[in-house]
Formats: structure tokens, sequence, C-alpha cells
């Protein structure tokens, strides 16, 4: 009878962890798709991003109301309630990627008729394809509790940011030079600030995994560096 | 004996509300000295709320360990553990809340020496003294779990919504005519943008006051229609 409550205990909180899974590839996928619709001015992909949007809420209602209820009726503690409380923490670090998703593939409609040149998306292609590979090892250590990767997505949020910054500068200069397509520009800093963001979430996520891992709270530990 | 123990835990829970409000009070000055040190090009406030920032981090930390530790040692239920859960949710939100005080204070360092007229910021003031409204509004009610309060937050974001894509209009067609003003104009968006986010933040703490009270989850009720 023990032996059963406990693996009935085991699956609860194998399930949580598999729909997070789920709505972290639902999630990465939006990213992509947003992107993809930005630098290809595909305005069919940018609806199906904000359609999809709605889905992902009603996901992050019904994943906190099971890890809700998993609290009250198994009162786990130590590493099972570090587990949940991470699991918590992370849906909200997903649905948020999911609004940044969503800001992205807005811009991608407001960007459908830009005159921007080719080469000016090349350090958004950049940045996109940086924090993808972030999210999706953040996401890898979180299911694995690697916590090798999950640093190195924390240090792999500098070069996002590094990135991000040089982006920035090269619009305004763009901006300066070109006073009629400041509209545009603006739009392309806002899709980037959005990816930018979304490399902020994953390293979120990298530090859910440590503290599961290690019951340490690494968040802030270098904020006075910043 | 067991009267006992329910005094403690009550204590329990009241202190980790008392300890979010105590966090709540210093993120509302953190936002409202950023803005002040923007308006009046005050460099040493704006260094100030940067310093501060990383208080509000060891203030975040320390508070989700003590929710989890009552949790696993009061497995609480129902109710109270909704509440320990939005407590949990909103110190994220407080949390994000001084990292946007944050980038407002550093646009504020940015814009020191900015050309811009009074009356470009009047539009800036305006968000400001809108969103701290939402905010004080959204504690006041968490603390009261006052529910009517906490409905009036989430309909005053649309205002702040509305002010926001004014102001960055207005700043577009002045980067559009003063080319030269382009960084600055920039910069005075950013701060816009977090102000804007703040108000998003105020929303969501609402949104835990009505999870507490009526134990109904009202986040993204009406994310079909935006």
């Amino acid at each position: 009878m023990h032996k059963h409550i406990s693996e009935q205990y085991d699956n609860d909180l194998q399930t949580i962890r598999d729909l997070l899974m789920e709505m972290g590839g639902l999630v990465e996928t939006q990213v992509n798709d947003a992107c993809t619709a930005l630098v290809n001015h595909d305005v069919e992909l940018a609806e199906q991003v904000r359609e999809v949007e709605s889905r992902l809420n009603q996901f992050e209602v019904e994943l906190d109301d099971q890890c809700v209820s998993i609290i009250a009726k198994r009162q786990p503690t130590a590493g099972d309630l570090r587990t949940v409380v991470s699991v918590m923490k992370v849906i909200t670090d997903l649905e948020r990627i999911g609004d940044e998703a969503d800001r992205i593939a807005k811009m991608a409609i407001d960007l459908l008729d830009a005159d921007i040149l080719d080469d000016h998306y090349s350090g958004f292609k950049a940045i996109h394809s940086g924090v993808i590979k972030m999210l999706k090892r953040a996401l890898d250590a979180f299911a694995r509790l690697d916590v090798e990767n999950a640093l190195r997505v924390i240090e792999d949020d500098h070069d996002i940011d590094t990135a991000y910054k040089k982006l920035v500068r090269n619009c305004i200069k763009q901006m300066e030079n070109n006073p009629d397509k400041v509209e545009d520009y603006v739009s392309l800093i806002w899709a980037s600030r959005a990816l930018e963001r979304i490399g902020d979430h994953a390293k979120n996520i990298s530090e859910y995994v440590i503290y599961q891992v290690k019951g340490q709270d690494v968040r802030h530990a270098s904020s006075l560096d910043n």
C-alpha cells in the first residue's frame, strides 16, 4: 500500500515535469516561428504565433493548478518540494517567453512592408540562434537536472547581451542616417529586445536547475558584478 | 497546544505577508526615485537606485525561502496554500519591477546631458504617476484582500497601454524630425517601456488577489480580447 502511494506520488511529479517540457517545446516553436515570420515577412506565420499564444496561457493556468494540487495532496518536503516550487517558477518564465514571442510576431506584422536591408536582419538572426540554443539547453538541463549545462546557459547570457547592445547601436546609426526609416528600426529594436529578454528567462530556468539539485539559490549571486 | 501551533502558523503567514508589503514599499520607492532621477537629471539619485537593487534581490531570495519553509513545516492546504503560492508569485513580480526601476535609472544616467525639451518628458511623467497609482492600489488590494480594487488595477492597465503607445508615437516623430537626437529618444522610449511593464506586473499582482480570495484564476481570462 505504502509503495503504491509512493509510486503514484512519483508519477505525479513526473507528470508535471513532462507537462513543463511539453510547454517548453511549444514555447520554443513559438519563438522560432515568430523570428522566421519577421525575417521572411511571413504574415500567416506571424498570425499563427499570435493565435497559439492563448493556448500557452491556458497551459500555464492548468499546470500551476496541478502543482498546487500536488502540494495540497502530497505535502512534499525537501527535494520534492524544491522540484514543485521550481516547476511553478519556471512555468512563469515559459509563459513570459511566450509573451515575448507574441511581441516579436506583432513586430513581424509591423515590419511586413519595411524597407530594411537583409544585411540589417543578420544581427537579429544571430541573436535568435544564440537565444534558441540557450533555451534548448536550459530546458534540457531542467529535464536531466544537469548542472553543468545550466551553468553554461548562465555564461552564454553575457554573449547575447553583448550582441544585443551591438545591434541596438547599429540600428541607432541607421536611424540617424535614414530618419524616414525610424519607425521600422524601432520595431526591429523591439523585436531584438524581446529576444534578449527570452535569454534572461532561459537564464532564470537554469538557475532553478541548480536550486533543485543543490538546494542552493544562485539567483543574483553575481548581481553585484553587473 | 493545538491552539499554540495554530497561532504560530497564523503568525508565519502574517510574517510573509508583512515582508512582502515591506518589499512592495521598497520597490515603489525605487520606481519613484528612478523616474525622478530621469526627469530631474539627478545622477546621485539614479546611482542610489542602482545600488539598492541588490538589496531587493536579497529580499527575493530570503522571502522565497521563508515561503518554502512554511510549506514544508506547516503543509498548508486550501486558502492558506493559495496565500503562500500567491506570495511566491508576487515576489517574482516585485523583483522584476525592481529590475525595471534599475533599467529606468540606467536610462536616467544615459539621459543626463540629453537635449530633450521639458515638454517631451510630460508624457513620461503622466505614465509614471499612473503606474505608481496602479502599483500602490495593487499592493493595498493584496494587503486587504480587496477584490474590487484589484479589478480596478486590471482596468487601469488599458489606460497605461494607450498613454504608452501615444508617447512612443510622439518620440518616433521627434526622431524623424531630429535625427541627431535619435539616441536620446530611444533612451526615453526604453524608460517608458519599463514603466509600461511595471503596469503589467501590477496587474499580475492584482490577479493573485482575486485568486487568493475566490480561488479562481483570472489570468488570461480576457487574453482572447487582446
